[in-house]
C-alpha cells in the first residue's frame, strides 16, 4: 500500500484513556475545536497535547477530516468518522472504553490501510526479530524508509520518537523506567502484545493467544481484512490471514493454532461462514458481503 | 472512626477507567438510574456490573445517596457529590482523567472518612507487615474484623473477594498471571503502591517518592486530612501527616524526606501556609481554613 508516511506527529504523547471519548465530545460540539485560538482552554490541555488528541483522533479513524467546511472556512474542520460513531457514539458499542475487545478494535483500526502511524505499520509487518532493542528498530526501520519512501526526508530523531511511543504504548512495564511525572500508563500496555525481557532493554512480540482477545473479533477482522483489501474474493486462506501484511495474524501476533480455533469457535453456528480443510489447505469462505458480516459479528459481540 | 463495614460489595469487579465518568453521564441524566428495570439496558452492562458501578460511584465519593427523593419515590436515588462535580463535571478539574493527580484523588477519596471500603482501610492503614501474601491479609484481617466489629458477621469468601480486589486494582502484574478475559487492568496500578515481589505471589508495599504524584496534590491532602480531622488545630506534626491513620503519608505510603519535600515545594511562596522545624518537630502551620487552603491547592494544580 502507497499511504503517505506519516512520523512523529503524537509530540512524544501516547494516546489515553479518557482522550477517545475527550475527541469525540469535542469534535461532536464543534467540528473546528482543534484550530480554535482557544483549543487549549476547551480541552484542558496544553498546546502539544491539543495537537497530539487531534493526530490520534484521525490515526485512530475515529475523526475525519471533512473537506467541504475547511474551504468555505479556510481551517481543517473535523467530522466524526462511521467507526467513532458506532463505538463512541451515545447508543455506541463502549463509549466508555470498558471492554477489552474496544481496545484490540482501535488497534486493528489504527493499522488498517490507509495507515496514518507508519511506524507502528512497520513495526506489527515489517520487523521479524525475534528478540530485539529499540536500537534494532531503528536501524531495520531506517533501512525501510530510505527504500520505501525515497522522496521523503525524515529525522533519526523523529523516527527515535515514534520508536519510543510504539514502545510506551506497547510494552507494559516501559514506563515504570522512566521518569515520566505527567503520564498515565497507556491503554494498549493491556494487549501484551510486546512484551520486557527480564531487566534488560530487550524485547519480543508476544506470539500466541491473548486471553482478553475475543473469537468473535478476531473473525470479524479476518473479514474486515478481506473487505478492506478491495478484491471480490468470496475466499482466504488461513495462511493469507496470519501471514499477510496487515492481516489479523501479524498485527494481533497470532499464532497458526490459535487463529484457526478463534475462527472456528468465532463462527459457530453461523451458515453465512465456512471453514473448510481440503488436504491441508485451510480457507474460510463466506456468502455475504465480508464488511457487513464483520460489521454484524462485531454488534453482536456488544449485544451479548 | 466508626464507620460502618462494607465487604464485598463490587461483585469482584475492580473499578475500570470509563466507569467514572460513565457514572457521572449517568447519574446526571436520572438519579434512579440504578433501580430502573432497564439499568443494563441503558448503562450497557450486566446486572452484577450495574451493581459494581454503583457502589464504586459512592464509595470513591462521586456519588450521594439522596435521601429526599428517595422517601417520595420508594427507591434510592444518588447525586452527583461536590468532588464528583469538581473533578467530572462539565468544566470540572479532569472529567477525562488524563493526569495522574486525579487517579491519587481518587485514590484519597476512597479512603478518606466516611469509607465504605473497609478491606482497602484495612490494607492501608493497618497492615504493616515488610512482605505479604494473600494470606498474610487475610488472616490479619480476620483478627482485625473480629475485634473492631464483633456484632458483624462476614464470611471468608468475602474478605477473600475484598483482599483479591485490592490487589488486582493496586499490583500491576497481578492481571496477567489470571485468565481474565473481560477485564482491562485496573487504572490505579499506575500509583505503584503495591508491588509485586520477583514472579512469587508475595507482596510488599512500594514506600518513597512516586513520580507521577505531585507535590501540590501532596500537601492538598495533607489540609484535607486536618479538615476531615474535624478539630480546629491551626498546626500538625509531620509526623502525624505521616503516620496517623488515614494520613497523605500513611494513603500514599510516602517516608519522612519525601513527605518533608513535597510539603516544602508544595507550599512555595504561599504565605498563608508555613512548614517550621523547631528542634527537630516538624510542623506544618496554617492561617486559614484547611479545606479552603486544600480546594485552592487543587484548583490550582488543574489550572496550571
Amino acid at each position: 500500500m502507497n499511504d503517505v508516511p506519516v512520523f512523529a506527529r503524537h509530540e512524544t504523547f501516547h494516546p489515553r484513556y479518557g482522550w477517545f471519548k475527550k475527541c469525540y465530545d469535542a469534535v461532536t460540539c464543534d467540528e473546528h475545536i482543534f484550530t480554535r485560538e482557544d483549543a487549549t482552554v476547551v480541552l484542558g490541555v496544553g498546546k502539544n497535547m491539543v495537537q497530539s488528541i487531534r493526530y490520534w483522533g484521525t490515526a485512530f479513524k475515529i475523526l475525519e477530516e471533512s473537506s467541504v467546511t475547511s474551504r468555505a472556512q479556510r481551517s481543517t474542520g473535523f467530522g466524526i468518522s462511521e467507526f467513532g460513531k458506532n463505538l463512541l457514539g451515545e447508543n455506541g458499542w463502549d463509549p466508555y472504553l470498558e471492554d477489552p475487545a474496544s481496545l484490540w478494535l482501535l488497534h486493528w483500526f489504527l493499522l488498517k490501510d490507509p495507515c496514518k502511524a507508519t511506524v507502528w505499520k512497520f513495526t506489527f509487518n515489517e520487523f521479524h526479530r525475534d528478540s530485539f532493542t529499540s536500537e534494532d528498530i531503528f536501524h531495520s526501520l531506517r533501512e525501510h524508509v530510505e527504500s520505501s519512501y525515497p522522496k521523503t526526508t525524515v529525522k533519526d530523531s523523529s523516527l527515535q520518537k515514534d520508536i519510543n511511543c510504539v514502545l510506551r504504548m506497547y510494552v507494559d512495564s516501559f514506563n515504570h523506567r522512566q521518569v515520566k511525572e505527567d503520564s498515565i500508563d497507556c491503554p494498549f500496555t493491556d494487549l501484551s502484545l510486546i512484551k520486557q525481557e527480564g531487566s534488560a532493554k530487550r524485547f519480543s512480540f508476544n506470539y500466541g493467544k491473548k486471553n482478553n482477545l475475543p473469537n468473535d473479533i478476531i473473525l470479524a477482522t479476518c473479514l474486515d481484512y478481506i473487505a478492506n483489501a478491495g478484491h471480490n474474493a468470496k475466499t482466504i486462506s488461513l495462511t493469507n490471514l496470519l501471514h499477510d501484511q496487515n492481516s489479523p495474524g501479524m498485527l494481533f501476533k497470532l499464532t497458526e493454532s490459535v487463529l484457526f480455533e478463534a475462527v472456528e469457535r468465532g463462527i459457530g453456528d453461523d451458515k453465512r461462514i465456512v471453514l473448510s480443510d481440503s488436504s491441508g489447505l485451510v480457507q474460510l469462505s463466506f456468502k455475504e458481503d465480508p464488511s457487513i458480516l464483520a460489521d454484524n459479528l462485531i454488534r453482536d459481540h456488544y449485544r451479548d
